[in-house]
């Protein structure tokens, strides 16, 4: 099968270097404008365009370097894990990419910065760390785009967490996927702001992986998705860089809601909102009607996300006391 | 404007005898396949057929009478409304249509026998047997099937109100309304139980009307409704003649489901279920996984109603202790 990821790896890999310890950084980041339902499974190529917000410092830190002691080692968070856990598979399978059958053993240290109780999943800012840091280990000629297109092999929005501030991941139409990758939409906006409200932090009951292929498989909705994902997708990079928040905010949410609402269309229906989710998204909408200019959005958990301006960050705090608040122009 | 019902009206009354009292009943039923959407809003056709159980003997009684004052009258249990109320001016719009520019003064009395704690709306059964008492009240030759037509002019659901037990609106494809009419679906199933859970038994946020028309006009995920509620419908009808509960069940949860995703998504969302409905259904779901064998379905408003067997009813009033359970074979 030809991938366009898989080409440029090959390519790069043909004049690596000898590997050397090398560490990267990448962001975690949460989409204002939804990726969900793939048009190919196995090469993570998207339905629909989308645009994402990078977290600033909260991501992960990923180590590549020779072993020393003859056979991979991966490491999480600072203890060693057995090859056979998920995470150390899932980080064994992507480096396989690079290296192939050659079998240089690697050791792979990865330490995550988001903090458990927001209950953020880490495999995008986990495989845009492990590519960089893959690419930097065998000195290889890739940009951050051609680093984008390959993250995405690893997670789809993995592709948006090469960069800080506001990046769009182009759906692209080639059937390799070598114009399915993210860029970064230059605009500075010191005062935007993000809060995590944490609701339950415990695993998922679906992975996102499983819910978005079960609602492109079985919800009657989700025909009307992808071309509505990608009018708002375009509007939603228009009031970034208009810097219109309002509309930004109200498109954003109404496109998080459309997402969950063709997971709860789904057979069996997919709820990944529970209760107490709910219940918050009530009390955003009584707090806005009172002039709170706050919007939610959501993706494959409970937790709530808002963004708002920095004049609101007081009042979004003593709204929600457990909001955890991100500048995300503000990083190291 | 050409419209089916009217005509029938005209014609009906052109033999009309002089007003005397009659008085009618007619329950309220609960759509088991949603009427959602219309393709004629004057004319109140749907875009898709739909699917009800009758409430048995919650419902509405209605007299129409000669008004002894030579002014209209109308009460509603109990109490004498003013005319310029919703209620009195929704009532005598539609005694209109009957006695038309001949302004025979009418007492129409209504007594709604749905216990205020279940929530439920009452134009259903209200504009039913409102229809019949007219036509008993003018001595008019019409069948069921041409007042249920004629219903349809007072509310949508209020078609499917003529009869007990199972009932399915044909949504029509003639313009002027001559083939959207009820019919029931002669199935005799006596250990078919429904329990209402009353959520928030007060006024709604939205009308069901309101809510209709601006999902129909804004949520980009209503375009896919139509086809699949169409479909749902022929399928709940096969599973009631096959007395198949578990996908009868299935099919009406989903259904159901699918209506409320599209109103999630539109633009504002409406979100009629709430933080405890939510609330109500994880707790359904998590009976389910155990061996309950009872499924959800819900309407324009908080309230959860479930549909089980008789068998289940014991094990449904331990699990939901405010549920009200109808039988909906026994009526009075």
């Amino acid at each position: 099968m030809n991938d366009a990821a898989k080409t440029l790896i090959a390519r790069a890999m043909s004049e690596a270097s000898a590997p050397t310890s090398f560490s990267a950084y990448a962001p975690s980041n949460i989409a204002l404008s939804k990726y969900w339902g793939k048009r190919d499974r196995a090469r993570n190529l998207p339905l629909n365009s989308s645009l994402s917000i990078s977290l600033a410092d909260w991501g992960s830190h990923t180590q590549v370097a020779p072993s020393d002691t003859g056979q991979d080692q991966v490491s999480l968070n600072g203890e060693a894990l057995a090859l056979d856990t998920s995470f150390a598979s899932k980080a064994l399978n992507f480096v396989d990419l690079f290296r192939g059958n050659n079998e240089t053993p690697l050791n792979i240290t990865t330490k995550n910065t988001i903090p458990t109780a927001a209950g953020l999943a880490s495999s995008a800012s986990g495989f845009a760390a492990l590519t960089r840091a893959l690419c930097g280990c065998f000195g290889l000629d890739l940009s951050e785009a051609e680093m984008s297109l390959i993250a995405r092999l690893g997670s789809g929005s993995a592709s948006r967490s090469l960069w800080h501030g506001f990046v769009r991941w182009d759906k692209g139409v080639a059937e390799n996927g070598a114009d399915s990758f993210a860029h970064p939409v230059s605009v500075d906006w010191p005062d935007f702001r993000i809060a995590i409200i944490p609701v339950d932090t415990g695993p998922k009951s679906h992975s996102s992986r499983d819910g978005m292929n079960h609602t492109v498989d079985t919800s009657p909705l989700f025909e009307a998705w992808p071309a509505q994902a990608e009018k708002d997708c375009n509007a939603i990079e228009r009031f970034v860089r208009e810097k219109d928040f309002t509309a930004l905010g109200q498109h954003a949410e109404a496109n998080a809601l459309a997402m969950h609402a063709t997971m709860q269309a789904a057979r069996p229906a997919i709820t990944y909102l529970n209760a107490r989710s709910w219940s918050i998204l009530d009390q955003l909408w009584r707090a806005r009607q009172k002039g709170l200019e706050a919007y939610a959005t959501m993706d494959a958990g409970p937790n709530i996300k808002l963004i708002f301006e920095a004049k609101s960050a007081s009042d979004i705090q003593s709204e929600f006391p457990d909001a955890q608040i991100i500048a995300p122009f503000e990083h190291s």
